[in-house]
């Protein structure tokens, strides 16, 4: 079969390109194509398989219909622009998240001879918006509160049209904030839940710059990466029309993601957190959700870890080669 | 101030167009000029201030451009192509519902000079799809299933971000199903709930396609007219970033509708109805709502009728002159 990742150069992609080269199959079918997209060139792994590498904007007339000329039997279409750029460059969020979107779409839906891959679509918590509920439901309304959260939204009613007309099989999986991210700080106000684990147990210091009984919910690069593939595998039939859910998650505040941090690395490493109040990102998470009630996606098979201790454990086994820092 | 009606030449917007030439004013301004625009001429009305027409395709480069060239100070977009040829023909639909949106938002967005209009955006319950809680909360999610449905509940998200970026000051209208529509019966899957009523009234057979158990949710065109003058004329600082609300209606059953009408007309016009259970008919209708709690839309004053005689005795009152046919 032939897999089409889109921003298969960003961390999630990444991580699933490694994935599918060690698994050398996709829902039991062999794997023979992996093709790679991304606006920048996507690294090329050594793999028991074809590799092809395409760089383009997708949003670009004619770009979209170069992707799917191969007829991958399954596309992940992980590509976006971020939150903080969709909304500082309203053209270019529109342009890439919502045209560039129902270009592929449209692609797929224009190849013609019976084409129907199943179609993976990664959307995110930010299609919903402030206020909530304590625990957010799988009926809950999507009010998204940036340009970011629209796109998402609208991308998941284009890829439930799109199904229901059988042009495609898509799922959409709303992700939640990834938690250790691997590499250097980024520059998303989201990223302190990440750093305050992550440089610690690199032994650096780490800011966090909102109070400890933040609650926010999170799962590891490795369990975005089992959704993905699961989303890739699972039996559509069971899933009906309503064809994109929250994906599971583990809730805790910052205080747990500390105490968690001290149950395996030690007080020395803790101590390399610096609480420093940033009144701006603090704003920011007051409109985020805190909990997540994804029982659609349980029942369907979606796992994410059950502890921040065990969200914890799988950065350290898969970034730090399950070594443990000094304690 | 100037009004732009998109929309203008269909029943809703026809009596629209009555209405501000009754007014004379919307919202305590006066109104000096209003224009009219639909794909076909709309009729122009005798009217104290300037109508202009306008025939075009807005969903083509350039014309929404023209419509909002004299800054309109309040639009209504009543403009779509309807539930069934947006399910029949697919690229038409997501031109003018999606895309003709679009490009209206955007021409108020690039007209510059701090221009923010009011914008009232009709959209439909066809944002919903079953299976249904037994009443349709406000903060129930949208799960389209048609393709006319899909493009309303993007055409409300985008007026939200549009509306949160400040590039106009937008309202989405969920109206129910119309009733009693005047006129002629049309081919819509729900124009019987309409037709068991007007054409009793007007002395000719209808046909009842369902039983009569069925419930549904209707307003009439007067209280449609209401809520876009209501829309168009309230203080949106109460409304906050969720836009799009549910309107008022009243739901019934069939057999309700029928009391109703006995009550107002008679034995002798209950008489003309006759049931001929259509299968295809019967499954539409088992997708539908049944009933909402618009709380939200209610007590930011939008007001239905109270009953379903109320809706029958509107339509006599604007339709027949107030006369009832002869028991």
């Amino acid at each position: 079969m032939q897999v089409l990742i889109l921003g298969a150069a960003g961390m999630v992609g990444r991580k699933l390109t490694e994935r599918l080269v060690q698994d050398r199959h996709l829902g039991g079918r062999e794997i023979t194509h992996l093709v790679l997209h991304d606006v920048v060139e996507p690294e090329r792994p050594e793999a028991p398989f074809a590799v092809d590498t395409l760089t383009s904007d997708f949003s670009m007339p004619g770009q979209a219909e170069r992707l799917v000329a191969g007829r991958p039997d399954a596309i992940f279409h992980l590509a976006a622009i971020v939150s903080g750029e969709a909304e500082s460059d309203l053209e270019k969020g529109y342009r890439i998240n919502l045209d560039g979107t129902r270009f592929l779409f449209d692609a797929i839906r224009h190849a013609g001879g019976g084409y129907r891959p199943r179609l993976v679509f990664t959307s995110s918590i930010a299609v919903f918006g402030a206020p909530f509920p304590e625990a957010i439901g799988d009926e809950f309304f999507l009010t998204p509160l940036t340009s970011y959260g629209t796109q998402k939204a609208i991308g998941e009613l284009l890829l439930a049209d799109y199904s229901r007309r059988g042009f495609f099989d898509g799922i959409g999986i709303r992700l939640p904030t990834i938690c250790v991210r691997p590499g250097k700080p980024n520059k998303a106000a989201s990223g302190f839940f990440s750093g305050i684990i992550r440089e610690p147990l690199n032994g650096q210091e780490a800011i966090l710059p909102v109070p400890v009984d933040v609650r926010h919910s999170h799962a590891s690069p490795r369990s975005a990466v089992n959704f993905l593939i699961h989303a890739a595998t699972l039996d559509l039939s069971q899933v009906g029309p309503r064809r994109s859910l929250t994906m599971p998650s583990v809730s805790v505040t910052v205080a747990e993601q500390i105490d968690a941090l001290r149950r395996i690395a030690g007080d020395r490493c803790v101590a390399r957190i610096r609480q420093e109040i940033d009144p701006t990102i603090v704003r920011f998470v007051e409109g985020w959700p805190r909990r997540f009630d994804a029982r659609r996606a349980e029942e369907l098979g979606f796992q994410a870890e059950k502890s921040f201790d065990e969200i914890i454990s799988v950065y350290i086994e898969d970034e730090l080669g399950g070594n443990l820092p000094d304690r």
